[in-house]
């Protein structure tokens, strides 16, 4: 009997990110761009406040601004008593000074005058003209932000390798950073090989083709992570054209993805071109995942290349368990692994190779108010179940498998597909 | 005691969703748009294959094309004998017809000659010449996709209403379906009102004074789920000036938020202004969520308009829960609710009022391999602790709080914080 197994010293999907992160460098360039463009793009610098935040002491609720000593004791049986000695407005500077035994109106978000510490809450007090009646008291510091509180001069808003979200968005905002530096996009080269992979264009199909799926599928995960990408085209099985093919994504792009190759000669010279390149040539030829076996991987100079497996589930979830966090690296973001921190019960028993962490593709469905990961099963190479997939979930290294109703540990394609 | 509770009828926040839902109506204009540029875009109509895929029976496996039946019994100590009478390769149309005791040797992804009814591994075979022995029977359809199997002509690839995936790129890639209808982009107007306000170039800030941070960290949600945001500016405390806004965003916009109004007089004007746009005039005012729960919204024609509250973690938190599913819908999204499906222990007791759905803002960390909802405590208002948190913690209506270690509900704010 021939064996696969034997071709390949298989490495861990860990080791095999390790050994792809020592050898390969985040990108360098960096771009300045409008605040309302970030989103999603990763940070090239500390980004620092340049000024106290809020910067004068807020009020956190609508209220009447106190020295909490002078409402210290005060209850609903007992209510402490205040003389209001005016109001402030939203937005508004004020020259009140506030001397003991006085309150000043103040709403949320107003400044306090000065000489208060705290806020009463509007609920917690009855007023009669100037006479406030206080039901509750407060300490010093409460229901008030003070001025460098939120944000001292000098602190980091955002770090360095960071991917910017929405609230990031906004606590820039706050601090009047409108223009943001972050690390020039990520070009990721994409050629698909293989003698039987047509153009998507091409109709009727002869028999024995298929369309090129895995470029347009990778690219939708790479454009969502905010690369750009350039396709380098379909290589038949042709040793000299994919040499050619590669060197020319080298020149232009940052990493090159190539996925296909699936007939033995292919992966030959899949192996062979990468050595071409080197040193360092191949790091790695073989990983201990299921699907996904075959995914090598090697060094052109600074540009890994990676060589996925050619069905397109198998390509997708190398994408995902392994190249996405190699993307994430090279695009400078400081926190490039995905943390594994979905647990949910699986609805059927699954055996798995103990040599292999096993990726299963499962639907997330609810049953009488509880969610459950629901394997999605169907031939390799199905595109049908590709659709029906919305997470990944993974049987460990060494287990032997698991049965129904075990959590697993559940990874989703993205969040546009969980509901 | 003046109370804010006595003001409002509230409403949950389900009622809340499908009030909006029942008033308003998902945009209807669509466009064609090349594959590659319809991540993350709602399909417009039911997108079905033109064909058969595969449209020929291919194999899933390197090996040998057989008669199931000839490989009935066949065994590690009794193998079967079968003659090797060709060999297709990839991309390949074959005219070989498999007579019984033959077989064909096949690629991954190759087609099966006519006869074959599926595929024995290359690794439970041993071939010798032109002979085989097979150490492992097959059953008919074992190792191979049948030419309509994967997807038949007229079936559904992706229903109308669905919002685009990675994978489902894939698929459509297979069908050779490069043009995909979409509906067009949602356009949201944001205002953000409030004397306090100022556009976040401002520097220095007079005292009393923030900068609009609602109006970029909403952007940036809505970016991700690939709306065009329309800025009304910002809108001191005067009904005339907030009128004109409205109306004007209501003209170009699918869907108007205003945030901020925290001062009372300016919450009475954004419920007169939503009045003024009816009928139906005001839909809801109050929700029974903490926090967020003066929450508003109302429609101008066709034209939702929510009033969120003003400071930047409860308007999110009311964007998360209340307004993405609205969005979603206006989309023309079908699955447009949040599925909560994600549960984990939470690290301290915390309390919660029984009569309101409270979220609490928290940072997923991970302890000895295990990881924890971390609530993120912090004054209300603070950019700060919108920062630190990385999702949403549920604490249901009718519970008065949680203890530590009890699992609890999880929003993730988006993919992008959770590293």
């Amino acid at each position: 009997m021939s064996g696969f197994r034997e071709l390949y010293d298989l490495i861990t999907v860990d080791d095999a990110i390790n050994k792809l992160i020592a050898a390969a460098s985040p990108v360098q360039d960096q771009v300045e761009l409008p605040l309302l463009e970030v989103l999603g793009r990763v940070t090239s610098g500390d980004i620092t406040s340049e000024e106290d935040i809020p910067g004068f002491p807020r009020s956190t609720v609508d209220g009447y601004a106190v020295r909490a000593k002078d409402t210290f004791g005060s209850s609903q049986s007992i209510p402490g008593l205040l003389t209001v000695m005016g109001k402030v407005g939203m937005g508004e500077v004020n020259n009140l000074s506030l001397k003991p035994g006085e309150a000043v109106e103040v709403p949320t978000g107003g400044m306090l005058p000065e000489g208060a510490d705290s806020v009463v809450m509007v609920e917690y007090v009855e007023r009669t003209g100037d006479l406030l009646q206080v039901y509750q008291g407060v300490s010093p510091g409460e229901n008030m932000v003070a001025p460098d509180e939120d944000l001292a001069q000098g602190e980091v808003i955002v770090a360095q390798g960071h991917r910017i979200r929405p609230q990031d968005m906004g606590a820039l905002a706050a601090c009047g950073i409108s223009r943001i530096p972050v690390y020039r996009r990520l070009k990721v080269g994409l050629l698909s090989t293989g003698d039987e992979i047509v153009p998507i264009e091409t109709r009727p199909l002869a028999p024995g083709q298929i369309r090129d799926v895995n470029s347009y599928a990778l690219a939708g995960h790479l454009v969502r992570l905010g690369c750009e990408t350039e396709f380098g085209g379909i290589i038949l099985d042709d040793f000299d054209r994919l040499v050619a093919a590669v060197e020319q994504l080298v020149q232009s792009c940052d990493l090159v993805l190539l996925s296909g190759g699936s007939s033995v000669g292919m992966r030959d010279h899949t192996v062979d071109v990468i050595e071409r390149m080197g040193p360092p040539g191949l790091l790695f030829h073989g990983v201990t995942i299921k699907p996904g076996k075959p995914t090598l991987a090697g060094m052109a100079g600074k540009v890994p290349i990676i060589g996925l497996p050619g069905h397109p589930a198998s390509a997708l979830v190398v994408y995902k368990v392994l190249v996405e966090p190699l993307v994430r690296y090279l695009q400078g973001e400081k926190n490039y692994l995905t943390r594994r921190f979905i647990r949910l019960p699986i609805t059927r028993s699954l055996s798995s190779p103990a040599g292999r962490e096993e990726y299963v593709r499962v639907r997330i469905e609810e049953q009488e108010g509880k969610f459950w990961a629901q394997p999605v099963l169907g031939k390799s190479g199905m595109v049908s179940t590709l659709l029906k997939g919305q997470a990944i979930a993974v049987i460990p290294l060494g287990s032997e498998g698991v049965k129904a109703g075990e959590l697993v540990e559940i990874l989703p394609w993205d969040e546009g597909g969980l509901r």
